[in-house]
């Protein structure tokens, strides 16, 4: 018998003990990170309101209690039964009966209403009908990502259970190693921005912490192949860790399937979606761009499957030594720092991931509230001496005084933006601006991802900002419903139509003028002088975006009816730039994030900035708060205890 | 056809186009860094005596030629010949033909005789006979090792060639990666003396240096299992370089063929010899104490039929971007500063190994002056502040004074020494003092392998210092040879016999009191107060040796007749520690190595020391040559490129 299994068996006969005598237990397995409890008697547990709570912090296991298959009740009864329980208003757009586990899968308009206060509607089901609920969002704006990824998994469900099955057994495997040493590799990122990837390893355990992509320098991938990398078998990695879903973290995850890894993502449920939405894109891209993808989108639906989606601040065991507890980043949806507790009290790593330390429209600022953390990984994207941005209130202004000169000019507003984060933010801006009469009221065109993007966030409105998610729970004033905002979905003729017709303000990808339908704006407006290009994030080095900011005027475009050919189009709109929307932390964010931990960390790697961004911050940090502080190259192996 | 072959087809072309038209040439081949050109016209060859150094120059590699076997003259009628032109006082005493080859060994007292002016005598071997001469030196002490290696090698020289044929396609193969990066992985001897291993990666080669033990500390081994070592597998692992035979740095390259490796080692001739003797001794220790030995003896000979022996100077192929140099370390017999120049030119790497700058009796001092050195990795086994040895002067007549006065008590000298090093410096220095009156001419009783070691020693006098050995070759006054030197071949009833017996001095391994035939001496003489124990070598933490230097009187011993049981000797000898006679250089001859170093390094990595030794060296030459200098943790990786 394995060690899992003798673990289980103890687990069960614990659990019997604490049960009263009328609730039987049939079997207990690892799903993921879960403990599941098979019972004869689910309506008599959730008649007991507090005793989930109690075996799980007796246990110290994250736990989720399902009907034995053999006394499940008939759906259809049971349908009833549960709309019976729901309130109406709660908007239920869907029930999906799984005999095999017993769990339904209720989604609603308003999920908290299925769930009730501290979930007594939820517990009120089980005694009903003694199925498990699970309650998803009916999105507000239909978004097919959201729903692709649903179905699919609903589709892959037994193989999920297996691949979760398989991954909580390795989770909870027996410790083997008696030494104690706690390292971080770099594969990328670092004096660079672009192909963020870390390996966290100890004696037990090898986590991969982000896999992603180099705008503006394709070949310029993490370096897996080295043998403390992948190089000893992709399976040598127990666990891969993404703190979000942009690509310079994301891309390459899907590749790691086509290595042969077929162990657990972990990542947010927003992270997952987006990640989905934007790796096919990637390859879409890549495709047409005429370069060999590294990957097919089979590959997107691996890394869906394995996929164990966590919410900020579960604590939860995803090796026999580490514990992984995820925060929000304030970057973009679902964005994560990620804190790892190693061993029983033996160290603890923090990777920043990308972040924003002040509140923005979208979102909460950085959490950088840990109870330990002894080494934290930092991003520096703007941690050079002079990268102060603008206050937001001042950064609104400066977009709000272009749009109304463009506006009276009679011209058009051409905003380059990453579909997932900026775009959102903007639109923010726009809909106050609009609704308060700081701007003329005029459409906005949303062009490429980004009304995907923003359906997205609207499915998950539990990770925007405090206010922003009470507005779309509570007052039903989703502003991105506002009747302002178009989704191009008519392709070349539309954008014809917007360019012929009077002011507009146009969002499109990508975000750093490296393809995407901004090429397409660009030959529509770029020759108008009225117009005016409007940049509102980073412009990595080597891409198109960075070049016409520093003041390139003759841009290369393609004939959108014949790709291969290629002419040179003299740019005469305003350019303009204006910081303070980026989603990244600047000089001072970054500061003092570190100033305000409590404990501050001992020693700080900083990576993910150009060469003398990653310099002058760990000068800077170790400088004014005296602690060990590193500018680390890719490919170099830290050891801290 | 590979590209390998491809290679050598052209570098045949190139040959016969440079050789005069009656000399054909009929195959070329790797074996190892060599290249071999097999000729029909041996004789020929020989008589255009520059022929071979100009194709070496003009291709840029080593060449050796042979005949082709269907050419051969006899053996019997070839011998004949071979004697005639060899003059007797060559002392010849073993000619071995090969007929695969071509090659004749001849072993002679005095090689140099056989080989004549810059090769003369060898070049008329081969234009009267056809064979190719190779010649080694007949050990002017019988020494068992030597032997045994020569036999095993004639036996296995067939399988022998295949693995030098295979090593030669490796080192000689196309260079795959366009990246480039240099990097070196610790494995061990990082803040603490023992168990030296390191890995130098590049993107196209891995190149494992050093892999021995801990003495002292048997279950702390160099982290071979990780991934950037031997993780994706041994053979993952270009080349093996070894610095020197000390078990903490050669004790598990055996292992490593257990593990799978197949590849080369790269050594001296005598670190060869030596690392077959030691780690023989280190399984035979191992079995002694019930400890599993981690390999078996079968391992050894699969290490040595993998030694590749390269001489001090050699600039030598071992990797399509690597080319190793060994310089003399001055430490022990065969030890190497090993010099990696990698890419054309991209960066260049030394190990100093163990190191003594100063020369000593034995040999000359560390070899420091190289083209070029961007990193150093320096041992630091005295770097601490203090760390600072007695003139080597002084610390002779403190040894002198400690015997005489021994002596004049009636009591005997106990010195427990390394085999291999000290044992013959205090054997050199006992030689003298008795030659020249400053101690009473007594029997100096050597014990272990000291003897073994001292025949190995006699047979490399190349690897002496320049006027020791030229007392060897040409004065033939082997100081080696002194009378009072006796072999303890006797076992428990000669040591009795020593013992009851009068005046007398005993060298007696191990240097560290960990075990060995010192244990029996100091169960001999250990509670005779009138005798002395002198230390003269360092004694590492966790030693016994270490804990009598210390102030420990009462000492464990094991019972000789009954191994298991074990009782407690009170310790009642004098006990002495005279500094100086270290094979390690001290404080300033560590400072002072780096300090003439021309052009100095720009970086320093302090390893081999106690955690205070390593930081204070560290600091220090960081302080007065302001360079980059750390003191790395084991399993951390370094990037330089």
């Amino acid at each position: 018998m394995s060690s899992v299994d003798k673990q289980l068996e103890q687990l069960q006969a614990e659990i019997e003990n604490e049960l009263p005598s009328d609730i039987t237990v049939s079997d207990v397995k690892y799903e993921g990170p879960e403990l599941v409890v098979y019972t004869r008697h689910p309506k008599e547990f959730a008649q007991n309101g507090d005793l989930i709570r109690k075996l799980a912090s007796k246990l110290r296991k994250r736990i989720t209690v399902r009907p034995d298959p053999d006394v499940l009740s008939d759906p259809h009864k049971a349908e009833e039964r549960i709309m019976d329980v729901i309130p109406e208003e709660a908007g239920v757009t869907d029930l999906d009966f799984h005999v095999d586990t017993g769990e339904v899968v209720i989604e609603a308009a308003k999920p908290g209403m299925v769930i009730g206060r501290h979930g007594s509607t939820l517990r009120e089901i089980t005694k009903e009908v003694g199925w498990t609920p699970e309650v998803v969002r009916t999105p507000p704006i239909e978004s097919s990502t959201v729903s692709n990824v649903r179905n699919f998994l609903k589709q892959e469900r037994e193989e999920r259970r297996d691949i979760l099955e398989r991954v909580g057994r390795q989770i909870h495997r027996e410790e083997m190693s008696k030494d104690e040493w706690v390292r971080i590799t770099t594969l990328g990122c670092c004096r660079e921005v672009g192909r963020a990837s870390f390996v966290l390893s100890t004696p037990e355990t090898r986590i991969l912490i982000d896999c992603g992509d180099k705008p503006g320098a394709e070949d310029e991938v993490p370096y897996l192949h080295v043998p403390e990398a992948l190089g000893a078998g992709a399976n040598t990695i127990d666990a891969v860790v993404l703190t979000h879903a942009h690509l310079d973290h994301s891309a390459l995850i899907p590749l790691l399937f086509k290595y042969g890894y077929d162990g657990p993502i972990y990542c947010t449920e927003p992270t997952r979606d987006l990640m989905g939405l934007l790796t096919l894109d990637y390859l879409d891209v890549a495709a047409k761009e005429g370069r060999t993808p590294p990957y097919e989108s089979e590959m997107v639906r691996e890394a869906i499957k394995h996929c164990i989606p966590l919410e900020y601040g579960d604590v939860t065991d995803i090796a026999p030594d580490v514990k992984l507890t995820f925060h929000n980043a304030g970057h973009i949806l679902g964005s994560a720092v990620s804190h790892f507790h190693i061993g029983d009290g033996l160290y603890n790593v923090a990777f920043s991931g990308d972040i924003h330390y002040k509140d923005t429209r979208l979102f909460n600022g950085a959490v950088n509230d840990f109870p330990r953390v002894e080494t934290l990984v930092l991003e520096s994207t703007y941690g050079g001496r002079n990268d102060y941005q603008t206050d937001q209130e001042d950064s609104e202004q400066s977009l709000v005084d272009i749009i109304n000169e463009t506006h009276e000019k009679g011209g058009k507003v051409v905003i380059p933006a990453f579909a997932v984060g900026r775009s959102q933010e903007i639109m923010l801006v726009l809909e106050e601006a609009m609704r308060s009469g700081k701007i003329p009221s005029m459409p906005v065109h949303l062009d490429g991802m980004i009304w995907e993007a923003t359906a997205i966030h609207t499915t998950y409105p539990e990770y925007l900002r405090d206010d922003l998610r009470d507005r779309i729970f509570h007052e039903d004033e989703n502003p991105f419903l506002a009747e302002e905002f178009n989704h191009i979905d008519g392709g070349e003729d539309e954008r014809q139509q917007v360019t012929d017709d009077g002011p507009a303000i146009i969002l499109s990808t990508s975000g750093m003028v490296t393809g995407g339908p901004i090429m397409s704006w660009l030959r529509h407006l770029g020759s108008d002088p009225e117009s005016t290009l409007v940049f509102v994030g980073y412009q990595a080095q080597g891409t198109l975006g960075r070049r016409i900011q520093t003041g390139w005027d003759e841009i290369p475009v393609s004939d959108p009816n014949d790709p291969g050919r290629s002419s040179t189009l003299a740019l005469k709109m305003d350019v303009e730039t204006v910081d303070g929307f980026s989603g990244h932390a600047d000089r001072s964010g970054l500061m003092n994030f570190v100033k305000t931990m409590n404990p501050r960390p001992e020693k700080v790697l900083c990576v993910h900035g150009d060469e003398r961004s990653v310099q002058d911050l760990s000068s800077s940090l170790y400088h004014d708060f005296n602690m060990r502080t590193f500018a680390p190259k890719n490919l170099e192996t830290f050891r801290f205890k």
